[in-house]
């Protein structure tokens, strides 16, 4: 395939770029028979819409979704549903000054290289807001994971630059403008982007991202483990630069006789695992870290050079996250929710007749994975 | 597709288990013209085979590669290339043993609820014997990408367990049982390992790899990333539980201002990018890091259940490595060299008319990348 | 996949249904800097479109296309591009009495058992109305075919219920309301039809489709060969029941010494091999013929049953072509185009190294193939 | 994909050289727990096999097929099958005067100037002998589907030549060396080809495929459809040029009041459809014709040229089929058992959850489709 499409049997192709006329994806091989209406799908993006505190970009997009097809009399049908959601804030001016020039750990360099020319108006393509589609179709998978096998995707950020968050209690997760598990940490981190803010600079974070209920036996040996496949689908998203399951990598130094988690007839003891084994879900919780780098884009002058290769300096002062990773989060959900939508669908097509002898012994009644202290 | 093919234009399937007649794979899309003979297998075979050394199993497999097809009078046809390599060294009774029970860490519990049944014998299919196949199609894709881009990929061990072990030069890599940058470190590791045999346990291991010579363009926007292909590629490895391009999660706590490296006409400032920008090769080189966790068959007594769900204690006694971590570089490399050439590939197939304006710039003059210093 | 894409590197996902909000497509895959306007894309759909004379339906659709993505200051970038097309004309009125029967010949019952429900407004998914978007597609590949390599893909009907129309001359063709190309014929095929239209009946149509310019060497040995490529795409066309390349079925009572194009320095002599040899274009024209069934909305009564499985008797009043065949021949040019274009690339993804030693030999002096005489 | 692996989650890729150490196939994705050895493979392979009568190549082949992989303790593990049939009656020398010159009719042209070089040796890989692993990797299908959904599929051949031989009855075809429906028609064509012999000219031939017991609901609306897939499959055969589904071209000049198959409370009345509507398997039998055309190798002297575009006359003497339709039977049924199988295993991955309400009604009580009468 082409390259922008996800997903092998939940198949997510999306489009457009940040200040064309729209965005949007196509899911093909969603199951029929769910209900689903544009407010199923709605809230997910809601939360990863930008505009919504002073910590991230003032672009206004209400990014409403419009479903084009592949529902009808409010269920899916079993044919591509797409999804269409039209750009409306999309300040392409702001951006006239990056036309001819490459700003430093953007994608401007290599599209330009490799397709010989770029939509250069906010990032094109490679813009953050391309994964406004991928949440969309992630709340597709979420609703439907839920009815049919009770999965449940939640994250939260654990670390804003060098300030670690460990994870405290979930109810406090949405109830803050950084998504941080602990509530009690956000005065410190408001403090720390202000600061960030003033110097013209920006940070990055991590991200912690856990699937509870899923099946065991999702997954294949080799080479599209269920693993292999997040790994592939986190280090798709915008920004990041690493991806762990489970004890990541805290298990260089862990002994095998405390990395492999044992097997009780109560189930497991401990989940080091990530819920993986062998690149198949074992039935405990799936646990994702990933790094997200700071925002390229900061207002501190930078060298770059132009289109011709001569030297110039870059300093962007269009609308930006001081941390994209702030909006990460429901980003990272909805990937995680996309490859265990797929590997439901795979699981099911290879071993539907299978009938098991042994029931699924229980997850490890572990707390979700906190930030490594320091 | 099935799971068990890496690649969309340079396709390598692979098949067989650890203790079944052969192991071998198919590579299809190989472009044809090139010279090829077993002779140019074999050599990164011998690099990941076992019983090297006392560090390693001592499983004897001489791992022959026998060239089936694809290749006529000592020249790729473009046809599928069929390697075959026997399995001759299988103690199968070694393992009868573990046939009723689920050791910790292993593949058993989730291929046998996956599946309803499981090849037991040495792991089956979950075998790390199973890369030897990857090393195989891998070096038919180092000769491609040698002779047609100057690609060269290396790598070696920075991590054993807690010890770790900076890159110095990489002439020592080759010259030491562990494949470290720094020769000088070798009896601290010896020592480190012959107290984990005696105490019967296990570590993990960190593996640096690093490609040089690759072509700016390599990638796609969404969602097939180079960096992405390489995150499934490498969290596919058997026992990888991490992921890193470049800074990888050292990004978290830069910012922005150090983080994105600056472009010059005499090339870029730095390689935090780890050679990807925007999912697409920037021409510098690729930095990727991995973690491998402990060896998870280890001597020590451990909890486990058996097939009816009852308690066992499970002891493994066969050959296994106390770290798969120190043959596993030559795997990572082959996975590196299989997602470049593929991605070679898709490039040219969208991308072959591009007429570039402006010359690749150079990369930065930056050492390899070491391991992150305590 | 999950079904609703045609290609691996230049991809085209197609969503919607007949009387949904709109209808689409997504192609992935194109090379940039092909200039590319909407205009580009019309004359084909106008070809398409229904309406246009007293033998089509007389649905009004102006199909209008937009562009939503993939395409800045007229170039396409390399990234997808979204083909939109609203539907306006929709009267699902007309189909309320088919929600609750199976119309004989028609997908209704095949997608109620596949789905256990379906959108039944205007055919839903399974209308011809989806053939718009591949034909918007069709006329993308068109335009890089024609300016990369001279290719030049026409067609016609040389069949239409028991009348057959030998090929005359290809500038008869746009000149007729049929599409035939010998304009002589169509007062003889007027009356055919008007008395079809009167009876209440309808009737099958035979389509060739010629492809001149095909570059040598495209396709690949097993499976997907070039011609089993278009026979995939060709059956894919709602109606098709059958798929012929050069000499087709005929090829069964010729004998070997009567097959087998001979090849002189002048060039082939005769293509009855219908430019493909052991899947691989030679370079001769591109030969295909497909059968198109007749259409099954008909006003005669006909038998079928309920949803409840009780017998009932259907009697079609919407608006219908007697022959849905006069409208394919761009469906079916657009097909050959988008098989042809994908394997462009994936031939110049292989072999873009190969020095041919022998210059291609020039295609037979051949007419375009007529349908075979009674 | 690289073009040699057919299916999407039943995968075989083959691979293998006419005159190379050996041919094969991986076949990815098989359900686990299917009962298979070589025994259930070897049958249809002996039925394809050369040298079993004066009328087909006198190549001696045991085609002894080997089990690499996948199949643990006689039942399939879910993991890639693997099966290995070494060549050995592989007289190279007899094709040794074709190194340098291109056959009429044969891929040996497109070969060169596709791959720069080729394996001239009974043909490479454009050989017919690469249709035995098809059929190795059917008989698992046709395994799996007997058991899973008591699918049988069979076929005959009705016409050589210009001879039709209509349908009389299925016990006759096993007994006959033509694979004919009525042994009574034996001695015309035995009197037919032993002419063409003597000439040294050969014939082509119609087969045609029947599959009963398919479930409703196999295939997908566009492109995938499953008649989309059967086409694909059946031109990929080697000297396929012509596929029909039900009625096939016979459609054309139906009237839509004849060719739509109407419903009964009974079941189907008719099966002008071949058993698939709007791309989706209706229960009814699928119904297939193929057509082959003449062997391309005959005695007879052809003109062609040879590497350096200089006119040569060739002649074959090589062992050769004078019909290559008399062994394409078992072919083609492995094609249409792989698509089928293919279509299970997605049907089920999309619409496992759906609850039918309607029961499926019968098929037409028809006879298998014959040749079309002149």
């Amino acid at each position: 395939m082409a390259g922008n499409t996800l997903g092998r049997l939940f198949c997510v192709t999306t489009f457009g770029e940040s200040h064309g006329p729209a965005i949007g994806c196509v899911i093909d091989g969603c199951p029929p028979g769910l209900a689903l209406t544009e407010a199923d799908i709605q809230p997910d993006l809601d939360r990863r819409r930008p505009g919504t505190s002073r910590h991230v970009t003032q672009r206004q997009e209400a990014d409403r979704v419009e479903i084009l097809s592949g529902v009808f009399e409010g269920m899916t049908t079993g044919t591509p549903i797409a999804l269409l959601i039209r750009n409306e804030d999309a300040r392409s001016k702001d951006y006239g000054n990056i036309a001819q020039t490459f700003r430093p750990g953007h994608a401007d360099y290599t599209y330009f290289q490799k397709y010989g020319l770029r939509d250069h108006r906010g990032g094109g393509r490679s813009s953050a807001r391309l994964t406004a589609p991928v949440v969309a179709a992630g709340a597709v998978a979420r609703k439907w994971l839920g009815q049919a096998h009770g999965v449940v995707v939640r994250g939260y950020l654990s670390q804003l630059g060098d300030i670690r968050v460990p994870f405290v209690r979930w109810s406090d997760v949405a109830d803050n403008p950084f998504g941080v598990a602990d509530a009690g940490a956000v005065p410190q981190l408001e403090a720390y982007l202000d600061g960030l803010r003033k110097a013209g600079d920006s940070c990055g974070a991590r991200i912690e991202v856990v699937g509870s209920g899923i099946p065991v036996g999702l997954g294949a040996p080799l080479f599209d483990k269920l693993d292999a496949d997040i790994a592939h689908a986190m280090m798709g998203i915008n920004a990041v630069k690493g991806v762990e399951i489970g004890a990541g990598f805290d298990s260089v130094a862990q002994k095998g006789s405390v990395h492999g988690d044992e097997l009780t007839p109560q189930g497991f003891v401990g989940n080091n695992a990530g819920g993986v084994l062998g690149g198949i879900s074992s039935g405990q919780d799936l646990t994702v870290s990933i790094a997200i780098k700071p925002t390229s884009s900061i207002r501190q002058p930078r060298r770059s050079i132009d289109l011709n290769g001569q030297p110039v300096e870059v300093q962007t002062f269009g609308r930006h996250d001081p941390c994209v990773g702030i909006r990460a989060t429901p980003i990272a959900e909805a990937m995680l929710l996309l490859v265990v939508m797929d590997h439901c669908l795979l699981h099911r097509a290879q071993c539907a007749d299978v009938a098991t002898r042994l029931a699924p012994i229980a997850a490890a009644a572990a707390p979700a994975r906190a930030a490594p202290q320091p």
